[in-house]
């Protein structure tokens, strides 16, 4: 199989996905700045033209980082990063919807509404991204008093796939200009293990 | 279990899914209209308020509906709606993140910035529900592209969670009064199905 790359958001939750496992699959560089999503040979692979795309070996095509996450769990099931029983891997989606919902998605939405590289993708509403950068830090508190309880990770005492999304999210908030609230000893302190992870830099 | 259940999308996908199984768990009728998610007995248990949760017999607590749908999937196997193996599992992931995001999602704007009951409880922007509203036709209009190989659910063969996830949109869209374009003769004819099935009054 081949990873099909580029230097955002979704593509580096796979690559830190990767890392944390300790393997590597070919890559294809996408040139997204350059539009090469939007050519036809893309457009065959994912009409949504989006970015990571993993080719299997006959061919087929998943998309959407964390259904490749999934299918790399399935294949390297350790270090475990998505559950292992019905009801750990329950927890551990639960974890990770709420980063995406909660953290994720609300920075995407300050990025997709504001940042020039969107403007001919979507109908940008700059009140939408404000309203949302006003939000994160709202987003971010709620997430500082789940912590708070002591837990070294989003979903307890173990890293998983919605650390992984959270990573994601500071990266976005990093390139952003987006900062935590300096009073979220919780999440500040989380960041920082975040950032000092090895799989951080993939 | 108890399921903290509401007339609401969310809710609704983990009943539909129950419906499918042909299974029942308890339920406890949250009153979301009457603030019921913002008492301190319901924080306790979602410090995000929202609807459905799954409480389980020890009392631990399980939130957002798909978490709540992969456990019941593994404890009710049959009929399958997440895949079984591996790579299953993926393509279905796949399937029901493109919907949510591209779907449901989209409605969900609308939703969130236009109906009164979101006016205390997010910073709305009609601006961007209306933005959304239009942007619905050229997400159906993907859909319809995809369906155009004649397969009956939108994961290919087989009923799934993406199928539950599209109902759920379907729903809130006649709520809110958003019509799928009339040309599109693949999605009206999968809504007509998801329409017939016995589960989607739930």
């Amino acid at each position: 199989m081949q990873l099909y790359n580029a230097p955002a958001p979704n593509p580096r939750r796979v690559r830190i996905f990767l890392a944390e496992k300790g393997i590597d699959v070919p890559r294809v560089e996408v040139d997204i700045q350059g539009g090469e999503t939007r050519s036809p040979q893309f457009l065959a692979k994912n009409k949504l033209a989006g970015t990571p795309i993993m080719e299997l070996d006959d061919g087929e095509i998943l998309t959407e980082s964390v259904a490749i996450c999934r299918y790399l769990e399935s294949l390297y099931p350790t270090p475990c990063l998505m559950g292992r029983s019905g009801l750990e891997a329950a927890r551990v989606e639960m974890w990770n919807r709420r980063m995406e919902i909660e953290i994720l998605g609300t920075y995407a939405n300050v990025a997709q509404h504001s940042f020039d590289f969107f403007a001919d993708k979507i109908e940008q509403v700059p009140a939408f991204a404000e309203s949302q950068r006003r939000a994160s830090a709202k987003k971010w508190a709620w997430l500082d008093s789940e912590l708070a309880d002591g837990r070294p990770f989003v979903g307890g005492a173990d890293f998983s796939i919605a650390d992984i999304t959270g990573m994601a999210a500071l990266m976005v908030g990093d390139f952003a200009g987006i900062e935590i609230p300096k009073e979220l000893n919780h999440v500040l302190a989380w960041s920082e293990r975040m950032r000092e992870r090895s799989s951080w830099d993939a």
